[in-house]
């Protein structure tokens, strides 16, 4: 079977160059408006891509003065986008640090429900203070947040399996709906949750949600190696995009999991223009709309430093060793920085496209040179694209880049079927309480 | 202006009756099935309704061996609903006691952003034990659910009105997006949540969900008055509705909130037949498809008492004083018992139309003939209608029951407005912010 790439849109407001909102070709009043993100999810569905994406905070990131923040929340919105389509996968950012897993599995079971199999989870496990604060907490350490992140994949994953997928008799003249013997209290108890079950929403077409990881720290990778089947990544080199790919591949070996079952997806946004020079035209345009003092807020969101305009025209001070944010974005604008003798504004630029990750202008052909390049060398099983203004870049991409793709062999022509997890080649797991001797649910009943 | 009844249908899976399942009518395969409930929201919609509404648990409720539970997450499935209708209001059931404020106060707002302007919220506290052991934590006495609730509703509200409604000037040459003197911290510090806000979706169309509240105990019933805009309510007699809605009216003054600002909407299951004598047959049928395990486990959860299938024949056992559940729902259920001398199986078919709530089979004008004498009376704003078989007793209702009181005069033939709180007849609430002197938001980043 030959190798085939994987596409999954990155939807982000009205695109994802921080100056986007400013362009004449963007519609900022389009935040709030579903029909924006139906728009967005019917050209994805005409490209054939896998998913659409969506990324989530639990505070406003970053400085509203200056950006289109303050948008909807993904779980809400992706319902609303399963209905306009049939076949692209529908990814919601959820976080482990602020949630209860009773609520998120319930959640997706009802999404995967209603999609007919197509919702996926990005699990993160939220990187910034400000989002502690609005949770009576302070940010737990990065190590504690990867802890409750895998207890609380431990938990969801039970009750999703609690009902087996032969719970449900419905038998009206017997008067047997469910078999008692086949839905299961889960009885977790652990350090960070105590959860009886079984869940309250039946079992879903894909068994549970396609499980998707962004993070790329030493964490983060261990915990994408045990429980993701796609990562989210953030790469600006092939050399070091092919060392992160392997690097979570050898770690799949220690949790029994094979090669196949993990796909990395590198972020790319790509700025298309029919010939080189239009493309680089439209960069520019964009470029020339930044607002510095808005790259300040989102360079201490990314590196955790503040800096002031004075800062501007000088080198990326020191910054430090480690925090307990995001370690990998961190590391990575800060290598940058030094490997390029960037100052701050030049910093600023190169991140204004995709907040760390990489941007390239060019002719679809370009495009599609640079994404199979990636692919062949064993750096991407795949892309996630962050158009830079939505919804033109996507559809510019979906027009010009998706059919050049499909021309060389690399991308699919057809869904291969009705699921996301099909889609991504993943089988459908089995529930794991299918194997164990039946024992009837002991009817607990409210109050 | 003359007074209008406001009529919301109370969706319920496959009906409302307690074996609709089994009857040939209902198709139970249907009950996580998206179109499905699109199906009911354009029917709701066909006849005008202001709303409609969905229940929610966290835990199984009652004997799933023998009704169709495990069915869809209300806010989840609602902005599924909400893209293929226009006018309805939607109304998600979301519990106070196991939510944070923040999480519940951005979906609302992405429901009503999504719906236009239609979203509500019923707010419980969750009275059943199971639920508790769904996190990891034993059920809080009744009055601590309530004293939480109050300050979560507090919570939310300064959350909703964190944006004003000018807070967004999409300024693109001068590169403002917001004017942060508009978007404010809400620094919320009390006894049980500390949330800094702001919220991260901007202010919506009806600036909060439309508030809705069921609980009929005294904490309940101050709960309602002190937030409450609409009241669901189990009453079994015109008279006690009418000293409900009377009680719950002298109740507002002391919040400093006009009679207006509150509906009183009794639930009421109306088993409609062209004939009484077809009306009559339909019941009878839903009756022989009863399964009395089933009831028992029912019976639990509204009294919180366990019985099994040797007293079914015998008078309802004395129950004891209190709870810490549900107090109002299971006060009814006792007195109904008691007022009518019922054996617990004769107890058992009253309540399986719908679990406490007032169960009337009659010709469509029989229906409105009872609708109208307890709006005249002063028992009710409006009715929560809970149709014992779905689609089908909905449709019926829509279709016979809705155009018998425009006749009458009683009720709308056009929406009023384009809102939920509109068609309710209630105004759209201003920030509490907006009076205040203007202080900038210091921009919080993340890590
Ligand atoms: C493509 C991509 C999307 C991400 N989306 C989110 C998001 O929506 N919400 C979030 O809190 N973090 C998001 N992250 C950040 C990571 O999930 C993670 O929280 C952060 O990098 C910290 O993890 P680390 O220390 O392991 O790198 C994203 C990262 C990548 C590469
Ligand atoms: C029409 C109606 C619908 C209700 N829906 C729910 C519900 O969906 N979830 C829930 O937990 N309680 C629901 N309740 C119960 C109450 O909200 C409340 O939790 C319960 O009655 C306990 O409150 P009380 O002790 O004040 O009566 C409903 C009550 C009524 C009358």
């Amino acid at each position: 079977m030959t190798r085939h790439l994987h596409l999954n849109a990155f939807l982000m407001g009205v695109g994802h160059h921080e100056a986007a909102w400013r362009h004449p070709s963007a519609e900022p009043a389009r935040l709030t408006d579903v029909r924006h993100y139906q728009n967005l999810a019917r050209i994805a569905e005409r490209g054939k891509l896998d998913s659409v994406f969506l990324a989530d905070g639990l505070a406003l990131w970053g400085n509203v003065r200056h950006n289109a923040l303050g948008g909807l929340e993904p779980l809400t919105l992706l319902s609303a986008l399963a209905v306009v389509t049939e076949h692209v996968g529908l990814i919601a950012t959820v976080s482990t640090t602020y949630n209860e897993p009773f609520h998120v599995a319930r959640k997706f079971a009802s999404l995967d429900h209603i999609s007919r199999g197509r919702a996926g989870w990005n699990i993160v496990t939220s990187a910034g203070e400000a989002e502690a604060h609005n949770f009576g907490i302070e940010r737990p350490p990065h190590a504690e947040r990867y802890a409750r992140a895998t207890e609380f994949l431990d938990v969801v994953g039970k009750l999703w399996d609690s009902w087996e997928d032969d719970a449900v008799l419905s038998d009206r003249a017997g008067g047997t709906y469910a078999d008692l013997g086949k839905i299961h209290p889960i009885e977790h108890e652990g350090a960070h949750f105590s959860v009886r079950g079984p869940l309250n929403t039946s079992r879903t077409p894909q068994g549970r949600p396609l499980l998707v990881q962004a993070g790329s720290s030493e964490d983060g990778k261990d915990f994408a190696a045990r429980h993701a089947e796609a990562v989210f990544t953030a790469q600006q080199t092939l050399g070091e995009a092919r060392e992160f790919s392997i690097d979570l591949r050898n770690r799949l070996r220690a949790y029994g999991r094979r090669q196949e079952e993990l796909l990395v997806l590198p972020g790319i946004s790509p700025i298309i223009g029919s010939t080189e020079e239009e493309a680089h035209r439209l960069e520019k345009e964009l470029e020339d709309l930044i607002i510095p003092a808005y790259g300040l807020s989102q360079l201490a969101t990314l590196i955790g430093v503040d800096l002031k305009e004075d800062a501007l025209d000088k080198p990326l001070p020191d910054v430090g060793v480690e925090t307990e944010g995001a370690q990998s974005r961190r590391k990575l604008v800060v290598e940058l920085a030094r490997r390029e003798r960037l100052t701050v504004r030049q910093l600023l630029s190169r991140l204004a496209g995709g907040r760390g990750h990489r941007v390239v202008a060019g002719t679809p052909e370009q495009i599609a040179d640079e994404l199979q390049e990636w692919f062949d060398y064993g750096a991407a099983d795949g892309f996630n694209i962050m158009p830079p203004i939505l919804p033109r870049g996507l559809e510019d991409f979906v027009d010009h880049v998706v059919p050049e793709l499909q021309a060389r062999g690399l991308f699919r022509t057809e869904y291969e079927g009705g699921t996301l997890r099909e889609n991504y080649g993943l089988t459908r797991p089995s529930s794991r309480y299918a194997a164990e001797p039946d024992r009837e649910l002991d009817v607990v009943v409210a109050s």
